[in-house]
């Protein structure tokens, strides 16, 4: 290799620095998960730091598809810069089967609690989308304005923590907070945190994550149209049930590879 | 070939990766089409991806230049990776001639039924622009606020799935859907769909897909001007009859080759 | 050359294809300008451009530094776009000194008009920066909230194309419409145009750029003052002119300098 | 080098220009600071400007390690562009230790005047993020929507320099000025400037950068909040307290790092 090559390899080299930094590298393979599942959450994480629906925070899981009572996430790290070889697994209580030292991220409990009480949930993410978070705080109801939104129903329903834990540092940082959270989600797709964020729920990861996405889409439309000072015509709950019954945005298959090309892209 | 040039290689293959993934593949000649017009077809749908206008869903049309009873269209695909060999030929019914086993777009009813009522009408964009759905479920119309969306003329009527069709999934997926859209249109630029998106006709792709931009500036200006809460003075349609009559933006070409030549950069 | 070098010298310019096309090109010396000040107006317009204050529309001119009777501006073309080639020579009633079949800005007489009118002026930017337009259509005048737009004075005036020549296609093409537009501006940096945009101007190109940058700046945080429903501190008319006179935001050199790396960076 | 390896040499170097043209040069020492405080200051303006809360103006600034009468800040320079060779140091005065003839922040009395006031403060940023500017201006006071700006306690106190200079050019540029801010700014984290800006203060440098752009966050979740129109539960003082008690959003540490990387990635 001669000086020259040397020096177009590091120029080439630090031009896709960041890339090359985010790379997946081999996973430690976990009993019983196959490769595709991990690069989903992998793929799903990155998905929603593109769209700044995940910033430094927040985590995205999978139910374990063999062991109903474990779930798989990241270790404590910015989802943008996850990858294959952080995914760990966890029991339902939070506890990780094999810590080998890892941090943890302080609020993996809300995934735990949600997978006891809602068996049909496969995935699940815990964001603090922009668009959302003045829901949370405002006696204005988040509802669907748009049909991509329909998962809503008639609105999402928000969690206070102060309700059930009083003055906290607003973390659902363990077992019991998660459990109050749980029961205000309730049957629902997705539930609101007070001066916090969301958690949203769904039977595969491509369907948490769209709905991540078009969640704080919808959040953004609605504000939008208040903004106009007119009365709205909501989605009605007939229609909404119709979307989600007609199978909500295809499955966001299609959306889902156009998210993933983009996500994981080189230069990125 | 040595083993740093490949490395080389690799490295500057990774960092323009998206833009492979995208290239365009040599497309299977459609009778009596040029390739100018699939061209732009696919330069439409990748421009109005880098606008936000076009997210995952949403499609762009154009009639058959020599056969006015079929129009061309792609398969099912974001928009986003539109590529000449995925342009299909339809007619007005929306019937694939050669579908050779693609997924086609469940709304490509849209385009049939207007080609169908409005023989003026040569290509036709549907997309679920952000800054337009807040007007399509707001009892306050759409109106110009810009001369470069004079082609509103006095306002943007709204297509509400429910008066004719009742409780549904929202998606205009037949015919009967179609040609009451099609009504609301009547002669005009554009008509919203409640809690949808927009359908933007023109004489050519250009001008179907500037209109399509700067209806969503146009509904961004107006949504800022309300927010002000001063009254506000809108183009007067008289204004708005000239605009058109002038050429409407230079029949958008000036723009236009702006708009392709960053759409379809490499490094996209 | 291998085949191997070419290949990768294929890509590596296709990485940069955009940034080609935007290259410079050698410019044909225009008597008595030197090429810095053709370079501020090339470099001017893609920062107006990198800024979204310039879209596929709008220009920016500078005065012949040694005929003030004529001016500098390019041929009609995006101004992302604009290279030193393509800025021509005009006398102030807009007649192309040296045309050579080029075609031409139609709203050129918006220059001529206030560089007769305006001999402090040496540099005037005309453009649809997107949050303007609602002040240009609003009761409620464009007033000064930051200090980097102390230029404002108490407001900026609005020209209604109506107010003189009725009911048009709504542009300044012709010397009568610019003569308008230039006594609304009167003394002042900045002219708004009602559902159009802004004519900005300044004693230098960085100046009147800067202006422009920091209108549209100006123009958001009072729109979102104006949100939050308080009653709103202006600038105070003593403040404005004390920032003017203190040499306004530094001549904006620092930041100049910056914006230029940005928008002429190749992967622009 | 072959003619071939000079022209890819050129390409491949004019794709990371801009990186280059910011790329750290070895750092004059300054003495009792190790290399590492430098970094982070240069890391710090370029994550700010990354973000958008720094443009062409501000200045980040640390305390000197071993001399608390010392600060150390850039010279004057757009953040985006400063590298550990432009850091200076400065006394509380803001008399440059060593000038070099290079040119100073006007507004250095900012920092020295909050580091004789404040012995807790090791790190200053002032800034003009925009979402943070109509506070400034309104009597609607900034709170905390967020648990993410808990720091805010229970609102940011409004420094108007009208109150003790009377007309200015608004310019922080005096020790006079400057004790007044600071006055203001007390015990808190952060001290909005009336039409200017803000400054924000903690204990280390990704400290005062994190509560820099989770101010701008929150200001933007306010605003929303207050548009939507349905009264606000904003943070209880007791939340804000045991956030910060609780260490804040993890002193920033997992969030920082994934700024850096793309705050400092070579293709910026």
């Amino acid at each position: 290799m001669t000086a020259t090559s040397r020096v177009l390899l590091a120029i080439c080299l630090g031009l896709s620095g960041l890339a090359q930094a985010r790379a997946q590298t081999p996973a430690t393979p976990i009993a019983g998960v196959d490769a595709g599942l991990i690069e989903d959450i992998v793929v799903g994480s990155r998905i929603l730091a593109d769209f700044g629906v995940l910033d430094g925070f927040g985590h995205v899981s999978a139910r374990h598809p063999t062991n109903p009572n474990h779930f798989l996430m990241s270790r404590s790290l910015a989802p943008a810069l996850v990858t294959a070889d952080d995914i760990m697994e966890f029991d339902l209580d939070g506890n990780a089967i094999d810590a080998r030292g890892r941090q943890l991220f302080l609020e993996r409990f809300i995934h735990g609690e949600i997978y006891k009480a809602r068996p049909d949930v496969k995935a699940i993410v815990h964001n603090h989308s922009p668009a959302l978070i003045p829901f949370s705080v405002s006696a204005v109801p988040l509802r669907p304005v748009s049909h991509t939104a329909g998962f809503i129903e008639d609105r999402v329903p928000v969690f206070d923590i102060r309700t059930s834990a009083g003055m906290t540092d607003m973390l659902v940082s363990n077992a019991d907070r998660a459990r109050s959270l749980a029961t205000v989600l309730g049957t629902r797709a997705a539930v609101l945190m007070r001066g916090h964020g969301v958690t949203v729920v769904g039977s595969t990861i491509p369907i948490a994550v769209g709905r991540s996405i078009y969640l704080e889409r919808n959040a953004t439309l609605q504000t939008q149209a208040i903004a106009l000072g007119g009365d709205i015509t909501y989605l009605d709950p007939a229609e909404a049930r119709q979307i989600v019954a007609g199978g909500e945005n295809g499955g966001y298959l299609r959306a889902w590879e156009l998210w993933k090309l983009k996500a994981m892209a080189p230069t990125k």
